[in-house]
């Protein structure tokens, strides 16, 4: 794991026209996400450090990276900008870094589509969306840094799930451009079903070189924030806004008390001991959204229209995986759990059953044709023990677990082996050099 | 019931700058609808007609006539475009027929939202909304000739309804202005949940003189035949499509055998025997489509851009309720429900205990969050005491049957008395004027 080794060097001196990081304070830093989210993983991965980085700018020049991993035997991770939050982009067996930051240009842009290289940061994208009246379907709140390749790659839902559904749902990746592992690296175009072989793959089935995406229409999103006195009423009306056909939204996230109390830029629109929902909706569909909130009791604090809410902090940034981040900014001892609950019946029974232990938070998202709860609860963590008794609780009474406290593909999903991403991988990466150690039904 | 009478003298010499119809050919067509798709509304409502039909063009006129209606205490009742197909502006009467159809402006139309008068129609309004890339959320198979003030005063779903839910649905309508039926006529706005006054009041509540409507994205709509062996796998696939959440639509329309053959002019696309869904998708989302339909074994046998389709007649109008209209053009004897059956179970136990008796025809929406079966399934009317038992067959089973063959308001929905909508129309019509006999829980 030093960069002197003599594969390094000769890999190096191949590519020598390829901007190569190997001061090792950049190499380190490279080689991070947030895996620290999890104090199980932190444990784990904590080590894990690649041996440089290689930051291509182009196609012709991934598939000479690629050639020259396959030459040396050498593991590669790609990378995007490296948010992921259970060590996606974490070099297992060390090895190179394959930066795609760099290859960032939008090839097309036309109305309900467009056609981009992986690095494209998200944000940046919608930008340029927005000027022919369109967006990304949906966003991770990582939007403003984490890039369209490594969402594929490596992320699953955010705010426009609550209309668009997971990433993974058909219709919402059209078509990957891909680079194989192999002695002599080929590109593969997949469409249709077969995108599904990349998706949340954690670039372990080949390097996405350029992607076709979906858009949808561009809203101005008003921000809003709503505060209840009660819990389960702010989860209802959670649910009512998500199934109200009559007004068009985006995010619909809901905090029980302490949580809002984390939210220290918000403090002046929370209020202490209760609950608030952090809203996107069509600025055109406030005024009968005012109407929900006055049938559920709910008090506006905070409304911004999208012009006003662009000079500041996007509430997106308080919701998703983010309110874990400003949890953890107060107590660093707070961990985390990805929940579908699929009903509020289920919310609210583990509401009660883990009283103060769990502070629940809710996305609601749309999965099987229903707006569903989701949600990212947190808790102080105390034992591994405690943490597998509270995933076995939830499990056991019919909620989801999307494990973040795992690396692999597999155990951070539905446990199972994927027998087609398998096969596929065996023939593109057929020496297992891709982010190796992350898919477990994978053996050489 | 002659235009002779001294009352409608006075009352037409004191509007005689007004366009006011005398002519009993002409007033006999504007007292029309289309209640005759129900054999027992042709024989109760068949007698009925105006003594005559005014025309204003401005809200002041129709001040003036609703003035002039009072002091002579005429019935009267409001007309769009008379495509009613439940007698909805059939002047049980006499009286008054205010046609609004020349009130056809839009005041003005911005992104997301726009304010028209009532006349305007529906398809004529998408035209100019379109151009600045919206069009209206939901409009029924009678786009063409139908008036917005009609779809509001009248109607209730149609395409479209698969993503904003029915026209009562918070957020579906945001103002109207109204001309109230009192001695001194006032115009009232109506915002927010008060709009609920006059949706679907068959003009009972006041007149609309003016309508502020949100809009939905303007999407090119792809139109597509699939056809398949069996029709339950073509309802699977129709809630498949409908649940969808990357592949965006406006219209899921399915059709048992021998429904297809009703079809004259789309023969070339149907198979004998075979049942058929009628669609329109976003043309940027086709090819997730083919995958949905490979998966369930249908086939593609008819596909228009929104450009081509645009050239001939749309499949919306062989859906909804243009699907009754094709049968009974083959057999007037043909006629219809308006059912809710909420699930595909629903629906298959319907499908085995009717068998040949009943044609079923779905038509997806959005109720309650989910995408629902609705449907106006096709039967030969045989007597009044079969027709009842099949309502009741359906009502025992959960479907909830929105009857087409009554002609109040309340008969032809839950049957409810409406409590406020009756208050209201106290306050607004004090002599029982407006459209008589239709809200069963108004006394004088
Ligand atoms: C505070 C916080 C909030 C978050 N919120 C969300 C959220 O709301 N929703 C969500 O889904 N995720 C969320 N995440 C996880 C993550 O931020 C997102 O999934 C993000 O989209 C990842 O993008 P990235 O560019 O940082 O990818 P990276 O972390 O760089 O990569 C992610 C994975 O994709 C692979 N990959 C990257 N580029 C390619 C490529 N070109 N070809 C093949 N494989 C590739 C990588 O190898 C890696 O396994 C959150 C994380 C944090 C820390
Ligand atoms: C073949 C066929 C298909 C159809 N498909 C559908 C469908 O898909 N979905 C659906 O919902 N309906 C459907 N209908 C019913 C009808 O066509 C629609 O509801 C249509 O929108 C009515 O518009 P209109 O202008 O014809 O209204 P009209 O029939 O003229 O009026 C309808 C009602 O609204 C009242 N009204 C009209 N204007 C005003 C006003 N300015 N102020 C107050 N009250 C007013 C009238 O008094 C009347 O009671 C269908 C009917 C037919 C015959």
């Amino acid at each position: 794991m030093t960069v002197n080794t003599s594969i390094y060097q000769e890999f190096s001196a191949e590519l020598s026209d390829i901007e190569i990081i190997t001061d090792i304070d950049r190499v380190t830093k490279l080689s991070l996400d947030y895996y620290h989210f999890s104090p199980i993983l932190q444990s784990q991965l904590n080590d894990k450090k690649a041996n440089l980085v290689v930051r291509p700018t182009t196609e012709a020049d991934v598939i000479r990276v690629a050639k020259a991993g396959v030459n040396y035997k050498i593991p590669l991770t790609v990378r995007g900008a490296g948010t992921g939050n259970y060590g996606q982009c974490i070099p297992l067996e060390a090895g190179i870094i394959l930066d795609l930051s760099k290859m960032n240009q939008i090839k097309w842009l036309k109305p309900g589509i467009a056609c981009v290289e992986p690095g494209v940061k998200m944000a940046a994208f919608d930008k340029q969306a927005r000027e022919i009246g369109w967006e990304l379907r949906m966003a991770p709140s990582t939007y403003r840094t984490a890039t369209i390749g490594g969402f594929i790659g490596g992320g699953s839902v955010g705010m426009g799930s609550m209309n668009y559904g997971q990433i993974k749902d058909r219709g919402n990746l059209h078509r990957v451009r891909l680079v194989t592992m192999e002695e002599q690296p080929q590109i593969l175009e997949l469409t249709g079903d077969d995108v599904q072989q990349v998706i949340h793959g954690y670039g372990t089935t080949g390097i996405i070189t350029e992607l076709e995406i979906p858009l949808a229409p561009a809203y101005p999103w008003q921000e809003i924030i709503v505060v209840f006195d009660d819990f389960m009423t702010a989860a209802q009306f959670g649910q009512a806004l998500s199934d109200s056909a009559g007004i068009v939204k985006k995010l619909v996230s809901i905090h029980s008390a302490p949580i809002p109390s984390y939210f220290t830029a918000l403090q002046p629109y929370l209020t202490q001991g209760k609950h608030c929902a952090l809203l996107m909706v069509s600025e055109y569909d406030v005024a009968p959204l005012k109407d929900l909130v006055t049938e559920y009791g709910g008090t506006f604090t905070y409304s911004k229209t999208a012009a006003e809410a662009a000079k500041g902090t996007s509430l997106l940034e308080f919701t998703w995986n983010h309110t874990t981040l400003h949890a953890r900014n107060i107590d660093p001892s707070f961990t985390y759990l990805q929940t579908f609950y699929f009903t509020l019946e289920r919310v609210e029974k583990m509401y009660q059953h883990f009283g103060d232990e769990i502070a629940i938070h809710l996305e609601f998202l749309k999965a099987g044709g229903k707006a569903v709860p989701g949600g990212l609860q947190l808790f102080r963590f105390t034992t591994e023990e405690r943490l597998q008794e509270i995933i076995e609780y939830h499990e056991a009474n019919g909620a989801f677990i999307a494990n973040p406290h795992v690396y692999t593909i597999e155990d951070g999903g539905d446990k199972q082996i994927d027998k087609d991403k398998v096969a596929f991988k065996q023939k593109i990466d057929p020496y297992g050099l891709l982010n190796p150690g992350k898919m477990r039904g994978f053996t050489l």
